[in-house]
Order: structure tokens, then C-alpha cells, then sequence
């Protein structure tokens, strides 16, 4: 394993010194999946999509990796040991390393790289930047954070905000130079947006902004020059509830028409919160308007600031489920160095001398592996489906990677994110007590890990979106395309995949999308009588959708695999690693599917079954 | 819920002021389970138990309930946020108010309550002083490590000691006057103890002890004037491996013949572990013997500690189990709390105004409510089973208790602390984003929690004792006599709970016991042939075990409640809830069980089909 020379040595009284290891980014399973799942070469081959060459990917891909490992992933500790600090004054100062990370971010392209290019981004498609961001997510989540929220703000005015807006934010937002906001929760608006009070008043061309926002993250720092802050607020003839709420630009240095810097606007970082995890990234409480209220630009129309908002949390929702995935391959790779380093025992698998070899460590890391494996496959998917809705030549299947890209998004959300709390979690219990001593790092990935699965909607609410408006709402139709193409392709490996062993995978998937269709009609038929049952099943529900959809995804691999293997590749030992990892994966985790078929089908009568006195 | 006078009010930029849940200890449940599963009443009727009533019993929990919400619940925050400290000259300070907490602790004689009698303890039932340690573990993890601990080193010098050693060390322990340590690990040396290096050379009536140890919960600390430390060590003569490892006493403090405080031994705690949770309690390096060596004491036959050691490691397993209840619980407490006071979106549930009423809150809680009383009818079932071993009147019995505590001491340990982790997680959920936010205290219990799926043997270690020494090596008979209890017990309600709702216990229990014996076999028929596959299968099967034996037990308490109903009993809302809550269980976590079947009988070719390379 490459070592970078910044890697941090700690010295600690268990170890003398732990070496601590250091991120690689996973090039050869990223490009695979990119391939043969994520569908680049076809993508590549859209029109428009000349300069998109395997080769500028993998350049690409190189390059990105260089930087996670050789300048993210050694500040990564510093964030979470001694974190963004807040000081009086309302000022927030990041964590040491981070300046000089974000400045050489910026000055390379990195922070540009995702952009459309007519921001002065390089317009790359959708699956090569997700496979660029889960690096930065393995490698710094915390830091990660300032450019997705960035990213966040820059598609909402691009898409929704004036020309004049536009000229006058974007390209700083882009480069970096300014970063960017999402201003949503309020103390008594969380997942109900509808309770949002801030409030917007008319004065000239702007608004004049006040309230109190919760939970923002990088809401104020010292990495860039300006915070452009989106903020939703209510004018003041604004309908009760959702569509009552508007999308506000609220800078925090007023920018003159010169595109100088002007007036500090009246609003403030008031404290920054005291977290489990992510201490790098400062979450901030913002208060607009204490004095004559804080200088805002309305984005779009009025009222619309909802739908604005909804249009980019898709975005940030598969971002957040990738999220899971960095975090994962992480606290894989840190479990695997210490598995294969730490001598303990005597093991049981032979030609082992390290803990790897004891049956019950190896299969953690099995474990861990798969289900890393299992995310990518999924989010990749996810990702060239998007490519698809956005390029494909025919409207057709335009249309129906839409919808499906649309039906997984909660999926890649919330079932990545719940995987992830397994996966880093297992990482700890591989280091056993060394695990759960900070000094070690395998605690952090954990406790970063945790936000995942609650900001940009919990994995209830990525659940209650996935049953309501993407299955039952449309009456099923793109769940039964998406598990008609299931099981065509588990059909073709169990009458084709006899001599390479990729039989029983189809078995397995038959199996599993049986449990899955079964809950799906049962879903279907429940939800105009009985809508809170339909919300009992949601989450068990969801997490059977990705077990289903990854392990089809992981099968896939597997065969491809497999017939390179068959054409006599030379990558013997990747490929049958593909092999087995698909194999494992149905036996240790799709073996959970009919446990999960039944709690949907059976589990909301006792979920429902007490009174709230009862509990 | 009654609110003690000190508990905390914290003041946070997110709700003005966050009113801190207080711990009530569930005395219904916990009476209700020590009666029907734990077997309380013939426990009572033991010969030498005549002192023991149902009131004495009543009166022991309703004090000890007060004792913990009134004492150590404030506290424990403060001790997860300020923390032991150590400082130079290796003084190690406890958190704010544990001084005072544990000063008061001693004085009530809650600390020698669980010791004999003959040693001025209370000489209570096990079972009674397993519900009193539940409310200790839920009210306050880190500091009722500290007895825990205290109570594992009398027990030693109580059943290997001379009589000299008692005399000089038991009653101050006991009391509380003076604490113990148990000095085990060694950095080289976690799991696998036969590589303990420390060193005891003779001298004249005592040893000199030298070496480090590490990982040495409460090993140094101002709550006591002294402190007496249990050490595994190597004389020169002794043979390699567990065979040559000896016990020693080695007190901070020489005690003189008039039990007076002498010198300070060579002994020295140079640092504490910065940890993910129980901040509370400091886990110390100790240095033993940088001068001329610490002076030690053996304890009963020179190179048998380890077997004494792991005779008082069933105990500490048993009540590691019981932390993960007790953390559960208190999760659960604060959870419901949140729900029922949190008021966010449309509610689905009829009369709910708040997030309970929003289903998949409902269903989390739930989860949270039948986890965690399964876990206690799992653990007062094993205690009960300790007391009828100890004290029964027929020998048959006795030693039949004694064989099935030992087969479900690692379950306990290992299946407790496993859904502990499972349930404090969902506590955090409960909370959202508020979860992930220290103040609100959620995160605390599942950062306490995870060290119990570690220390005193990680869950691996638990399931390879389970499947090795409790399962195979005796032929599964233990086992099959278990399953024949359950298999019976499951016919008995599928042919007589017609009438009251429990004849589908009675046939989802056959189901799973059919799941667990189709496993049991599979693991008797492979050890001898492939010990690795039996190793690589052992975490799935303890799960699996617990599964059923807890769900037995719920089942059990259901049928009791409702035939407590069918009397006509003025107690319907709490006798109710304890049918709806084994359904529960039943459609939500015993549906898991066909999967782990799944998982140990077709598992293990994946989890070792991979080289070290191909990780």
C-alpha cells in the first residue's frame, strides 16, 4: 500500500506508533462497475460526448485519486479530532489543513470539474463525476460537504434563477471562490418543510429576510471569500403549508455590480453545533435579520421555492447515498490493512497468520466487501441512468431511465446509507478494542457515517417517498419494468451460466425477486385502504428493493467476470473475486429477503397494534 | 414521567431548552419477567432463601429505581462529556459529581449488595441483583463499571484466594471502601491471552511484578482510597502458553497487617484511552514494576489464572449482556420520550398528534420496546437458571441448569450486545436530525453501547465459545434438550391459544426452532470434518440462537399475560401490549431467522473462498 509522506504518524501507548493507513482509490472495481454496469461506452458514445474517451476517464480517475489520497484523506483525521471551531464574533474557523486542501481543491479543477461547462465546468457526465465524488467521500467526508452544497446551490439558480443572477453568482460559485448554502431547517420544520416561518419582505428589487435556520452545513467557514446562502422564507401574502414558500439568494457580503465585494449582509453564523460525527464539516445556526433584516434576491418565481428545492434534492440524495459508499470503502480498506497486519492467535485458514485468517474476521471483511461492492453497483447504475435520461438519443429510453432513475433514487438514499451503518460498524468490531479507542480512526468512520442515514431526509422519509410517489402513486409500472429486466437476466444465467457457475446466482435472484414482487402487490393493494400500513412497510420495503436491485447488479458483474474469465483474461484474480463476492452476497445477504418479504407483508398489524400509552 | 430534581436542563441554540429525559426504572416489566420466565417464586422457596419475598424483592427494585434516576442518571451525561481526566504524576480524576454519586452508593450498600453474605454482601438471589445492575447499566454505564469490576476481583479472591487474602482484601472491597481491576490485556496479548508477557519473579512471600497492561477499565481513579488489582502474569519457570499463566493481587497501596494503608507499589496508570463511548469510566494503561517491581500476592496455584480467570469471565459475559439491556432500555425511555413530545408533519395514526403518530416512528419504537424486552427475558431466564444451578434441591436439576446457563451465558453476552447496537441506533433515528446532535443525548447510548459487543470477548469470541466448547465438543445434547423445551412449549400454544391470539406464537416459534435445529445439526455434522466453515458460521449462529431462545421467552410471557387476561386480571393495557409485542417479534425479528439458517448451513464457502490477496 502507498504511503503518502503527509500520512499522519500517531504515537500512542498501545502500539508504540500506528501507522495509520491511507486511502487508494478503488480503480480497478470503479471502472469496472463503471463499465459493465454504469454502461460508460455507451454513454461515451452519446452525441455531444466526443472528448469522453476510456482513457480521459481513467486519466481522470488517476488524478482524483492522487489528490483524495495525497491531500484529503491525511487532513481527515484533524477534522474530526479537533474539527471546525467557532468563535465570538460569529466567526468559523475550519480545521486545520483544510484552507490550504480547499485553496489546492479550487486551483486544480476539482471543485469546477462537476459543473456544466457553460459555468466553466467540464460538463463530464453524471457517472464520472459520482465515481470522482465517492472519492472525495472516502477520503474526506467532512470536507466533501462545501462542495456538494456548492454543487447544491449552483444547479438551483443555474436552473431556476435569473440571467442577472446567474452572471453574477455562478462563476465564482463554480471556480470555488464563493461557496454556497442550502438555508431549509428551521427548529420546528425538519422533515415537514411546510412549518417553515422565516420571513421575506419586499423592499425595491430585494427582499428583506428574517428567521432563524438550523442545521446548515458550512453556513459559515473561512475557506472562501463570500457564502452565497439559498434560503426558503414566506413572503408575506404567502399561502398556508408547502406552497406558501419562496427561494432566496442571501450573499454574505452584498456583491456590487462590479462583481466587487460590498456591505456584510445582516446575517450570522450564531454557533455551530456539537456533533456525533462530520466535526470537520461546521453545522451552523443561522440567524437572518437581527438588525433590518438580510438582503435577499428572489430565485424564480414566488412560492415556487419548494419545488425548487425538491428538484435539487434528488441530486443531493443520490449524492448522500454515495456518501455511504465513500464511507464504506474507507472503513473496508482501513479493516483490511489491520486484518492482514495484526497477529493474533492461532488461525484456522491456512497460508494466514494475521487475524485475517480466523474464519469469523474474514468473514466481516467478506462481508464489508460485498456490501461496498453492492453500493457501488447500485449507485453507479443510478448514475448512468441519469446520463441516459439526460442524452440518450431516444426519447423512449430517455423517458424510462427517467422514471426509473426517479423509483432508485430513494433506494440509492436510504438502502446505501443503512448499509453503510453495517459496514463501518463491522469495520470497528475487526479492530476489535483497538476499534473503539479514537486514536485508531476506524470509530470516525462510523460516527461519520451515522449522519447519512438522517440529512436530506431520513431514511423514512427516502421510504415514504420510494412507496407513495414512486410505487403506488403510478400504479407500479416502472417497479414491474425494473423487476421484469430482473428477472430476464436471472432466467438467462440460470439456462446459461451452468459451465461458469453463475447458475445459482440466477437462482438466487429468482428467489429474491419473487419476495420482492410479492411485497410489491401487497403494497399496491394496500395503499388506497390502508395508507399507514403501506407507511409501517415502507423502510423494511426499501431495504428489500436494494438488497434485490444491488445483488441483480452484483450478478451482472459476476457474469461479465466470468466470461472473461472464460475468454481467457489474464486478470484471473480480480475476476474471480467478482465471482465469489456475487456469490457471498447471495448467501449472506439476499438470504434476508423472505424475512423482509414478511415483515411487509405481515408486520404492520403489531406496528400498529398499541396505543400510545401502551409504549 | 417524573422528572428528579437534578436533572439536567440544557440550554442549546436548537430548542431554547432542551429538557433532558429522566430514567424510570421499568418495574412492571422487570417483575413481571423475573416472575414468569426468570422463575422467581421458586427461586424464593429455595431452602436458605426464606428472607426473600415477593415484597422484600418489590421494595429492593423501587429503591434501587430511585437510587438510579435520582443519583446516577444526571450524572451521566457529565460523565460522557467532561470524562475521567488524567493528569500528570498519573492521577486519573472522575467526572464531575461520580465522587459524590459513588460515596453515596457505598454508604446506601447498593455497592456490597450483590457480594455473599459472608463477606457483607446481601446474599440476594442472582436473578434479584441482575434486574438491580439492569437499572445501574441504564442509568449510568460508565460508572457501574467500576462495581462490575470490583465484584468480578471478589469473587476471584473469593473462590481461588488464601484465607489470609480474603481476610486482608474482601470486606473493604465489598463495601466499596477499596475497588478492583482485572489486568488481562497486554498489546500483543487482547483476544488471545496465552500471549501475555508480564513477568512475577519470587521474593521471599511475595512476587515482583513487571510488564504493561493495557485496556484496564476504572485501573486508576479518586473515588477510593485504594485499589487492588487483579493481575495475570508469568513466573520464570512457567511454560509457554495459557498453561503458564498465574494470578496475582497487587493493591496501589501495600496494605499493613493492621489494615492500615503502607507504601505506594510500583504501579503507575501512564496514560487513559480517548474513546468512542463510557467517557465515565477511565480505561487506563497501567505500568507495572518501572522501579523494582511492583509487589504482588499469588492467588491460589501458581500457573492456573487463567482458569480462574475464566470463571469469573461467565459471570462478567452475563452482566456485559445485561449492559447491552440496560443501554437499550434507557435508549427506548428517551426515544419514546422524543415521539411522544415532537410534533412534526400530518400524523397517520388516529390520536397521535405527535411523530408516534407517524407509522414508521411507530414501528421503530416498537422495535426498540420488543427488542429490549426480549433481551431481558434472555437475561433473568440465564439468571434464574444461575440461581436454580446454585441452589435447587435436586441434583439433576441443578446440574441441568448449571449446563444449559453455560450454553446461553456467550448468548447473552454476544446476542444482548449485538441488538443493543441495533436498538440504540434506532433511538438516534427516532430523534433525526436532532439525534445526531450530543446535546439531545441519544447518540451517547449508542457510543456507550458499542464496547459491549467488545470487551470480556468480542461477539466472534462469544459465538466460537458457543459453537466449540457449549455445542459440538459436548455432542449438542445441552442444545437438543433446549430445543425440545421450546418445541413443546410451541405445540402446547398452537393447540391451546386458539382462543387468546397465541397459537400463531406457538407456529411461527416451530418454525424458527426447526430453523435453529436444521442449523445445530448442520454445525455437528461439519466441526470434526471443517472447523474453519463451523468458525465461519458461528456469529450467524448465535444470532440465530438468540433469536429463538428470546423469542421462546416472549412467547412464554405473552401466554402469561394472557391467561392473566382470560382471569379477568384490571391490568389489560400492560397484559395487552405483552401479546402485541411478542407478535411483534414474531413477524419482525424472528422472520430473520430462515436467513441465518441460510447463512450457516451455505455460508462458509464464500466467506473463505477468497485469498488474503484478493481482499
Amino acid at each position: 500500500m502507498q504511503i503518502s509522506p503527509v500520512a499522519m504518524r500517531l504515537t500512542g501507548p498501545l502500539f508504540g506508533e500506528i501507522q495509520m493507513s491511507t486511502y487508494a482509490a478503488p480503480l480497478r472495481d470503479m471502472l469496472f462497475a463503471m463499465k459493465e454496469v454504469g454502461g460508460l461506452d455507451a454513454i461515451a458514445a452519446q452525441p455531444g460526448r466526443e472528448e469522453v474517451s476510456a482513457d480521459l476517464v481513467e486519466a481522470i480517475l488517476e488524478e482524483a485519486g492522487k489528490f483524495a489520497s495525497g491531500v484529503l484523506d491525511p487532513i481527515n483525521r484533524t477534522g474530526d479530532k479537533i474539527g471546525a471551531r467557532w468563535s465570538t464574533g460569529n466567526v468559523v474557523t475550519a480545521a486545520p489543513g483544510f484552507k490550504e486542501a480547499y485553496d489546492s481543491f479550487c486551483e486544480t479543477g476539482w471543485h469546477a470539474m462537476p459543473a456544466r461547462t457553460e459555468f466553466g465546468g467540464q460538463g463530464l457526465p453524471t457517472l464520472v463525476s459520482t465515481a470522482v465524488a465517492e472519492m472525495w467521500k472516502s477520503a474526506g467526508l467532512g470536507f466533501s460537504l462545501c462542495q456538494m452544497l456548492t454543487q447544491g446551490a449552483v444547479e438551483a439558480i443555474a436552473h431556476h434563477g435569473s440571467e442577472e443572477l446567474k452572471a453574477k453568482y455562478l462563476p465564482n460559485m463554480v471556480s470555488g471562490k464563493w461557496t454556497g448554502t442550502m438555508n431549509l431547517t428551521e427548529p420546528q420544520a425538519g422533515s415537514d418543510l411546510a412549518a417553515v416561518r422565516t420571513k421575506a419582505v419586499p423592499e425595491g428589487d430585494h427582499y428583506r429576510v428574517s428567521g432563524t435556520k438550523i442545521f446548515i452545513t458550512w453556513g459559515e467557514h473561512d475557506l472562501a471569500e463570500n457564502i452565497i446562502h439559498l434560503v426558503l422564507a414566506r413572503l408575506p401574502d404567502a399561502p398556508e403549508g408547502v406552497k406558501g414558500i419562496s427561494l432566496f439568494v442571501c450573499p454574505k457580503f452584498l456583491v456590487n455590480d462590479d462583481g466587487s465585494l460590498g456591505e456584510r449582509n445582516d446575517l450570522a453564523c450564531t454557533s455551530i453545533e456539537h456533533k456525533m460525527g462530520i466535526h470537520g464539516s461546521p453545522t451552523s445556526v443561522m440567524s437572518f435579520g437581527d438588525g433590518p433584516g438580510a438582503i435577499g434576491y428572489l430565485v424564480g418565481e414566488a412560492h415556487k421555492g419548494l419545488s425548487y428545492m425538491f428538484t435539487m434534492m434528488n441530486h443531493a440524495r443520490v449524492n448522500v447515498g454515495l456518501e455511504g459508499l465513500g464511507v464504506s470503502e474507507r472503513a473496508y480498506q482501513h479493516a483490511r490493512e489491520y486484518a492482514l497486519e495484526r497477529v493474533q492467535g492461532r488461525t484456522l485458514v491456512a497460508g494466514s497468520r494475521t487475524i485475517i485468517g480466523h474464519p469469523d474476521v474474514r468473514r466481516m471483511l467478506m462481508d464489508m466487501k460485498a456490501r461496498t461492492e453492492a453500493m457501488r453497483a447500485l449507485a453507479y447504475y443510478a448514475a448512468g441512468l441519469l446520463d441516459r435520461a439526460a442524452g440518450h438519443e431516444d426519447a423512449g429510453v430517455r423517458a424510462q431511465s427517467q422514471s426509473r432513475a426517479e423509483l432508485l433514487t430513494p433506494v440509492v438514499k436510504g438502502w446505501c446509507t443503512e448499509v453503510a451503518q453495517t459496514v463501518t460498524y463491522t469495520g470497528v468490531q475487526i479492530h476489535g478494542g483497538m476499534g473503539f479507542i479514537e486514536e485508531t480512526g476506524a470509530a470516525q468512520y462510523m460516527r461519520d457515517a451515522h449522519i447519512t442515514t438522517i440529512y436530506e431526509g431520513t431514511t423514512g422519509i427516502q421510504a415514504n417517498d420510494l412507496v407513495g410517489r414512486k410505487l403506488c402513486r403510478e400504479g407500479g409500472s416502472t417497479m414491474a419494468a425494473l423487476l421484469a429486466d430482473v428477472r430476464a437476466d436471472a432466467q438467462r444465467m440460470v439456462e446459461e451460466g451452468q459451465s461458469c457457475g453463475t447458475d445459482g446466482l440466477g437462482r438466487s435472484l429468482l428467489q429474491s425477486v419473487d419476495a420482492l414482487n410479492t411485497a410489491t402487490q401487497y403494497l399496491l393493494a394496500t395503499y388506497a385502504g390502508n395508507p399507514a400500513a403501506v407507511n409501517a412497510a415502507a423502510v423494511p420495503f426499501l431495504k428489500l428493493t436494494g438488497n434485490v436491485v444491488s445483488g441483480w447488479l452484483l450478478a451482472r458483474l459476476a457474469e461479465c467476470a466470468a466470461a472473461q474469465i472464460a475468454a481467457g483474461s489474464a486478470d484471473y484474480d480480480f475476476l474471480q473475486a467478482k465471482v465469489v463476492t456475487a456469490r457471498h452476497y447471495m448467501a449472506h445477504v439476499m438470504s434476508e429477503c423472505s424475512g423482509l418479504q414478511a415483515v411487509v407483508t405481515e408486520g404492520a398489524a403489531t406496528t400498529l397494534g398499541l396505543s400510545d400509552s401502551q409504549f
